[in-house]
């Protein structure tokens, strides 16, 4: 993420953005923006009517970001995808950019942000449903699953990962957490696969 | 949940044990307290040094409410007990008592308060950990799983499913991450037991 920008409303977006990671919503106020951007309060009120208008600027940036991240590099098999979707390095203790906001006070006020964070999540459970149909009809992974709600059991992982490691303090929760994912899926596939072809 | 009590100090913990779920412990202030448990403040600080020693004691009796919910049933299996647990009614945008003071700053800050929480986190991924052991034991789960990883993916599984259901502002993200898992420990089950037989 750029924490610097040319434009002042470049570096007031910046820092919000950040700080909305990093502090939240409800816990950051137009000063606090206006000392990280190092941006006076006639600039300010000159390309932002407040907080809420700068907010939507921010989030919409921090969600570019990820869905950004999320973007496919292409692997050996659609299983091989997902998995690397799902290992990505992922700082458990700074927690999800776009989760967090869900835990705000102040965004579950506000509809346009929280709008903002259901279309972001409504993104990558879409991104997880096309891996998981890939899956599928590549018969790694059995037909019987509903990828609707096994893309909904992936974010789940990812964002109770978060949780558990902000509750122990370390990032071990996080990746034990998706490491335990990962093997899930290995056995299913090679079960599947052996299943298949006894029948076969 | 109790709501009332019979003494001051009853009140006192039980009005705590609800907004510290409700509004979080930041957010909750000695007055708040007071007004809902109808107690005095020379009342208050006659049982307690201040909100966080009540604190102290409302976590640790929302704790052991939740420990004591977690106690099992005996089911036709280990698989099916592990289901049974997974599948139990979660209220997703009410969130979770433990889990929601993560996402608390004057609770990060206040180590106390910290370690009951991952205390807490531990204890419930003992009991996971005790139902895969038994699964695979009974080779209803393949042995190649690592059960303290998978423990952890099924906390995190719930922990998740709250945030979604806040961040959609609905119950069924809760659901469908729930039922999504106990699919895929499902399909598992049955294509080891296929697999391990094509095999015998």
């Amino acid at each position: 993420m750029k924490t610097s920008g040319n434009t002042s409303r470049e570096r007031l977006v910046n820092a919000m953005a950040l700080l909305l990671w990093e502090k939240g919503y409800a816990a950051t106020s137009p000063r606090d923006v206006m000392a990280a951007a190092e941006v006076g309060q006639g600039s300010f009120y000159h390309h932002f009517s407040g907080k809420h208008e700068l907010a939507v600027a921010a989030l919409s940036q921090n969600i570019s970001e990820l869905l950004d991240q999320d973007a496919g590099t292409v692997r050996s098999s659609p299983l091989e995808e997902l998995k690397a979707h799902l290992l990505r390095p992922r700082p458990g203790l700074k927690g999800c950019r776009i989760g967090r906001m869900t835990q705000d006070p102040k965004v579950l006020e506000d509809p346009e942000l929280l709008s903002m964070v259901e279309d972001a999540f409504r993104a990558t459970e879409q991104s997880w449903i096309k891996m998981i149909d890939a899956a599928i009809k590549a018969k790694e992974l059995p037909e019987s699953l509903d990828s609707q709600q096994l893309a909904r059991t992936l974010t789940a992982v990812l964002q109770g990962g978060y949780v558990l490691s902000r509750a122990y303090g370390s990032q071990q929760p996080m990746d034990d957490a998706v490491h335990g994912m990962a093997s899930m899926l290995d056995s299913l596939a090679q079960s599947h696969q052996v299943a298949g072809n006894s029948t076969a």
